[in-house]
């Protein structure tokens, strides 16, 4: 019986997914009836080969079997299993029994004319070179020597190895299945987002900004360590129903209305706003953003401003309301008439699914990897499917971000479906009990085996309660959480390191004078994060243990405003401890899970706070931290496991 | 999408088990994209029919949605699922959305005049009765009234039923599976087992026990509340290497040998041993049994003494050695000379099974309808899948127990597989702890949906050291466990019931002088437990919480040694606490979990100690226990949730 395979996706309906360079874990539970001895492989291949590789599996217990598999290329691996009762083990490991309980003469004889059998059956079935080698064997047993001679030929490693390369698999069980890993391109499972609209990059006052005003950032963007910079949508803006500024009805003609109302006389999906430039300057930037490391991110919201040369060119992909006008995008009695949703039940769905498969193979083709899907929860599910298998088919780097800010269920089948990456509800998770509890869910499996997190403390939609009222500690506390929490991260970058924190409305998310809606002009500030934002993603390039989140570990402390978790990754492990109160000074005691932090009880321990750079000796779980917000509410301290005793010199050995 | 559905085992690939009469309580995450309602139905059919039933599912939280179905016929039942975007029952929402806000006039002219598309399509594709009803409101809203006027009548839940009934199912989502549900006769979940051996039932000393003396036990068993009278095999005894007293090489012609090396000149697995009686006195004690409410559980155990037929008749049903002899049972370097495994590896393979199986056709035929299968561990597994499969297709009646004394994942397969219920590691788990991790464990789904325990505290090959050195106490304690933890139990009874406690060997748990290889004369006790066997019988027949193990839930305790637990079915609930240590009184507050005995903390309850007939008024969780061993080591109440206060009486409502 082969079964409970691991990773497995829903029973196999969906890849798990691994990044290129994993070493992945395979496992499954392997048994038979009665006390024989088995034998395992896990047979592996990628995508592109035909031939299947074969790879022992080591038991462990409770009839539970591993194998690993080094996953170096992108696109999907395969992997299944064969499992036999070993008769020649069995009966080895038996003879081992009975020559130690004294059994000699007729009665071993007899054991050692069994094992002859099956001795000469896999020579029969071995190539020349192993052929060889067993009729040794052979020949030994076959000669006159006594069996208590004999058999001490057969305590040979080498005998072992030959019977196992050609053991009998006539009875062999094969798993029907072949499991599928999607492996994708690391920056789908490591990545530090910077979120900026263009409109807004122009040096001077008054400008529309532009594309080369963005290529100006980038210097800028590369020193605080982002490798992702993600654009709002940059397609020519709709007019009719176009909205002002804080999402009024717009009354001025230089209004520039929201980049998300896509489409005017200029073009659609695949235009790009007069103002920002042309396609060439586009191409310019994406590639000007790739030499310094950085992937230029595409907004891809599949939705029509009233003006989209859709809305004359194909009418049938919209909803008609009785009175023959295009039904606008709703939540009654709210409406938005300024946005026209596509109707997926339109009976010309098959060309409307081309269309917009199309738009992500043009900006492909025009260098875009990274794309940032707006609202997929929104849109029928099977086309996400169909539209990213489609497309990673041929593009197996592309990485998609899913911003679908809804109900559990659907985020995570968008995942299972193919999305990269998924925005979270981190922006809503403040206290120490909804941080734990909310990623120790997201970050085990079966849940991390599709779902990968990207945290953002604030996007141009969310200014959280939690950055209105906390003043600047507030604003560093939440960095700090999402860059060590989860292995992908982002911001909302000029408003967040600035501390704007005014919202539109008293209870609200919504920025005050929104970006969404103006363009803005962002001065160099007084007082800026930009400093630290450097300094915490550099600690994230130089830490493996930050760029990935299967070994988070919680571990406890006496103060319910003072979180403190680790990461670990080879031989290091970074251990974070958060004051989440911005307000007041919050000290306590952290007890260590020293087995997750692979510790010694016995021996002290090196930590090195990456922040201030101090280096502590801590011995055993339990140390007193103090953190004052006003100063800095967090450390991160990187943890060497030895530190040196006399014991470690020569001398002692 | 439609997926999580439960019950379900191991991703359908084997069916959840059910009895007849449960109500069983279907589940699946239901969602689509967007913020539209949906609709969702369950189909479901009994094996013999072939058109699926659709009841409506009503949706939980979080996309979760449920429906029932009572399964009151033997068999298989499979179910499924529908789910569609509900466009009328949104529509119908969005109005009320609308109107409340104070839509009027041309904008709700167009409401009405979509909801009125809607409703003519219904009409269309409805039954004349429901068209009749429907064409009534198109009417209205074709009708010269105001738009308020006209929107009163939609208002209405006919409408909305009617509009359910009727529900555009175009773009529905059909879960693509027929999910399994196997329903066996209630007996597979509830009942209490007595083991003897025939052989030992003469009434005179010196001669051999005979289905008619089982008879004469049958009133002293249907007295102690009894339902299953299980009998080791009942076969001709081989004589070839015939075991002697205390599993000794017999020396004696008048040593019985053990019931279980099957097969002699007087035929084999078909066959009875003649001391005994005949195949007619066999069925008579067959229906004597069941007058009484009394199933015969015959063992069936797949192997044969060098003495049995099919040793000369099938020689290819056994392996060979190398000198030409069979291959005998062995656990290097223990032989078992006496006992001969078929070899299922032989080419002759499909004859061995068929003939198997034909064992259990023939004493279905015989009368027949429990067997407890010795060792299936020891067989192929998919041998047991289909021998299962074959005989319950036509005897769905039927009940299988599993001897599988085994690693926890073979023990589930055979469950999985088709076992009806299954031994267990109960006799090993004696503490507080390791009784709360076990049924924990084997009591909730996904265990539950297939593994149904049966609890011995002894068996005639497991006397467990808890009750060679904990005296009478040990006795009660753990007969006491076995009927309150599990729905089906059992005692090997001679032995447990006269507190028969002496080993063969020092830490081994064979009875010194076992009933395996000698006939015993079982002379009545100065004291034995039978009066206090037939009183927890008695308890578990009255009280349904105790007919079942899914509500099984553990309470605090502020002593190690007293463990409390609870079951309930409807308004009753069985409250068990019990003191595990056979030697000292022991004493200490048990924490009541309220919410899993559905009590109101702020009302009193009453608790009625069914041992004793005592009464008590409790109140709120914590309540003083006191247990000694001696006296009696356990607790046994039934809670009435409500105690008679002023506000009961009439004059208060």
């Amino acid at each position: 019986m082969i079964e409970g395979v691991s990773p497995l996706v829903d029973d196999g309906r969906f890849p798990a997914k691994r990044l290129v360079g994993d070493i992945v874990q395979i496992e499954a539970d392997i048994f038979a009836d009665g006390h024989d001895l088995l034998a395992a492989v896990m047979l592996h291949r990628h995508e592109s080969e035909s031939e299947m590789t074969e790879t022992p599996m080591v038991p462990l217990v409770n009839d539970r079997w591993r194998a690993e598999m080094t996953v170096d290329r992108l696109g999907f691996y395969f992997f299944s299993f064969e499992g036999w009762i070993d008769h020649f083990a069995t009966w080895h490991r038996d003879l081992r029994k009975r020559v130690d309980a004294g059994v000699t003469g007729n009665d071993l004889d007899v054991q050692l004319r069994i094992g002859l059998g099956m001795l000469r059956a896999a020579a029969a079935r071995s190539t020349d070179r192993n052929r060889k080698r067993l009729d040794e064997y052979i020949k030994g047993l076959e000669g006159s020597d006594a069996p208590e001679e004999k058999v001490l030929d057969l305590w040979s490693g080498e005998l072992v190895e030959l019977m196992r390369r050609n053991a009998e698999r006539k009875f062999a069980t094969r798993d029907a299945t072949e499991h599928a890993i999607e492996v994708d391109p690391p920056r789908a499972g490591f990545s530090t987002w910077y979120e900026l609209f263009p409109r807004s990059t122009a040096s001077e006052a008054g400008r529309h900004g532009t594309f080369r005003d963005v290529e100006a950032q980038l210097p800028r963007v590369a020193r605080m360590g982002f490798d992702v910079l993600y654009l709002p949508p940059i397609h020519p803006i709709g007019t009719t129903f176009r909205k002002g500024p804080n999402n009024t009805a717009s009354t001025e003609a230089s209004d520039p209305g929201s980049p998300w109302a896509i489409g005017a006389k200029d073009g659609g999906h695949k235009a790009i706003h007069p103002d920002l430039g042309t396609l060439e300057d586009f191409r310019r930037l994406v590639e000007a953003a790739r030499s310094r490391g950085i992937e230029l991110a595409m907004d891809v919201a599949f939705q029509a401003s009233p003006d989209h040369p859709y809305v004359t060119e194909h009418d049938e992909w919209f909803q008609k309301r009785p009175d023959g006008t295009i039904q606008y995008a709703e939540n009654p009695p709210k409406k938005y008439q300024d946005i026209y949703p596509f109707h997926f039940e339109t009976d010309a769905w098959t060309d409307l699914w081309k269309e917009l498969c199309g738009i992500f193979r043009f900006w492909i083709d025009n260098g875009v990897r990274v794309f940032r899907v707006d609202n997929p929860h929104t849109k029928p599910l099977p086309f996400w499917h169909w539209v990213i298998r489609t497309v990673k088919k041929h593009h197996p780097d592309v990485i998609f971000l899913a911003e679908a800010f809804t109900r559990p269920k659907i985020m995570y089948w968008l995942a299972k479906a193919g999305f990269s990456q998924s925005y979270t509800y981190f922006a809503w998770r403040n206290t120490k009990y909804e941080l734990t509890e909310y990623f120790e869910r997201i970050t085990k499996p079966p849940v991390s085996d599709f779902f990968r997190p990207n945290a953002w403390p604030n996007t141009p939609d969310i200014l959280p309660e939690y950055l209105q009222y906390g003043g600047r500690p507030a604003f560093v506390i939440r960095l700090m959480l999402a860059a060590t929490l989860s292995s992908n991260y982002g911001i909302y970058g000029p408003a967040f390191e600035r501390f704007i924190s005014d919202a539109r409305d008293p209870g609200g998310e919504e920025y005050r004078d929104s970006e969404k809606y103006e363009i803005k002009r962002w001065s160099p500030a007084d007082d800026d994060l930009t400093e630290l934002i450097a300094v915490v993603n550099r600690i994230r390039r130089q830490n493996p243990a930050l760029q990935q989140n299967t070994t988070l570990a919680f571990h406890e402390t006496t103060n319910d405003e003072i979180l403190c978790y680790s990461k670990s990754a080879g031989d290091e492990s970074v251990l974070m401890i958060v004051n989440v109160d911005p307000h007041n000074t919050q000290a306590g005691y952290v007890e260590l899970d020293l087995t997750a932090l692979n510790l010694d009880a016995n021996r002290p321990f090196q930590v090195h706070e990456l922040l201030s750079g101090a280096r502590y000796t801590w011995h055993g779980p339990r140390n007193y931290v103090k953190l004052d917000p006003n100063v800095v509410p967090a450390h991160i301290f990187r943890i060497r496991r030895k530190v040196r005793s006399e014991q470690d010199f020569e001398y002692f050995l």
